[in-house]
């Protein structure tokens, strides 16, 4: 597989059809070192590659917010928006219909702007060799499997987190996003599984965190400094 | 068991007897917020409870520098030091020989400063109820097992991560310490497990981290702020 002939697509999850703004504004529009943490997230990919496009997946309901506090069309011209699915899934699936052609694409979770251009780097050059290309941290606490009766020690060693951009080539991932829906596509290395495909693991970031309570937002900070 | 009869004593792990100062500093001596990160940590366990007895482990090269950094005997007059074993396991026996009569047995990582009061009292609590208090919170990302020939998805809602203090009645901790030690004795959960007791969890922390990285330094003074 040759890189040129391969398109680089980031398709940055935000949020599925079923989210409304409610009282309190969605992690991914709070404010980090200034900007909305989506937009530290979708800047991390167009920084990456000069060719790389984006393909914000949002609901409905946050567009028209998400054009005021993040600028959208001014800051991000060449940004593709379309609407969330119902589960994450059918939101990943609604951005791949936007692909045309030989792709490296990025599924990436709006929630993590910390991603560094070294692992998007890193993602990239194994995904066109290995098809795939996960991060994956090191467990760095012990860790219990819980069972109906009870718990007992698990070894850590045994295990990775795992972390986003999930990273495929568009041959690998497209006809696994045909599979019908199931509750146990919790992200999209599960739906290539389905199909066969043995999935390969790269480096990830402990800096790459997922923003979802309010600490996580405080550390973030600290990060970036 | 009654709460009157029971004394509450914290043994705080900070190395083992392998552990020399090497040209970087130890973790748990590394300032936070004014303070080394082993500070923190010991007086947390004197805030939580008045009559709380500390039996600080510490490696025998690493004393002269603690005394000298921390003021211990002007800061903790009522501390005991003692020397660090081969291993954690040793580390912690070595601790456990200081207990005289029914105690609720802490026995907490040294470079976990943010533990709170709260998480304190609940285990304290448990401990005495259910004779084991072992602090876990959930997993926020997807993980992964790992096979000799590739890796599969494991379903992390099965899954708890562990903290310290881990935190049991003196009656069932003592007898699993006379134990002859096994490598699988990753934390004291595990060795009171062998004795076929069954561990309780209580609720941990996001904030109770365990401080490994440089980053995580970085992460906790945000989080004292």
């Amino acid at each position: 597989m040759t890189t040129a002939s391969h398109q680089k697509i980031a398709i940055i999850v935000a949020g599925g059809s079923g989210q409304r703004m409610g009282t309190s504004l969605p992690k991914q529009f709070l404010e980090l070192a200034g900007k909305p943490v989506l937009q530290h997230t979708i800047m991390a990919f167009y920084h990456a590659y000069e060719d790389m496009r984006v393909v914000l997946v949002l609901p409905d309901a946050h567009r028209g917010y998400a054009e005021k506090a993040m600028r959208l069309s001014e800051h991000f011209p060449q940004l593709t928006v379309i609407a969330g699915g119902e589960t994450r899934f059918h939101s990943v699936k609604n951005g791949l219909a936007t692909i045309a052609g030989p792709s490296v694409v990025f599924v990436h979770d709006g929630v993590r702007p910390l991603v560094s251009t070294a692992l998007i780097n890193r993602c990239y050059e194994a995904a066109l060799q290995h098809g795939s290309a996960i991060p994956a941290i090191d467990l760095k606490d012990s860790i219990r499997e819980v069972h109906a009766d009870g718990n007992v020690a698990a070894d850590r060693s045994r295990f990775k987190i795992i972390q986003t951009p999930q990273t495929f080539l568009s041959e690998v991932l497209l006809p696994a996003f045909d599979l019908p829906y199931d509750p146990l596509f919790t992200d999209e290395a599960t739906v290539v599984e389905r199909l066969g495909h043995k999935v390969h693991l790269v480096a990830g970031e402990e800096r790459n965190l997922k923003i979802t309570r309010p600490e996580d937002l405080v550390i973030a900070g600290a990060l970036l400094d």
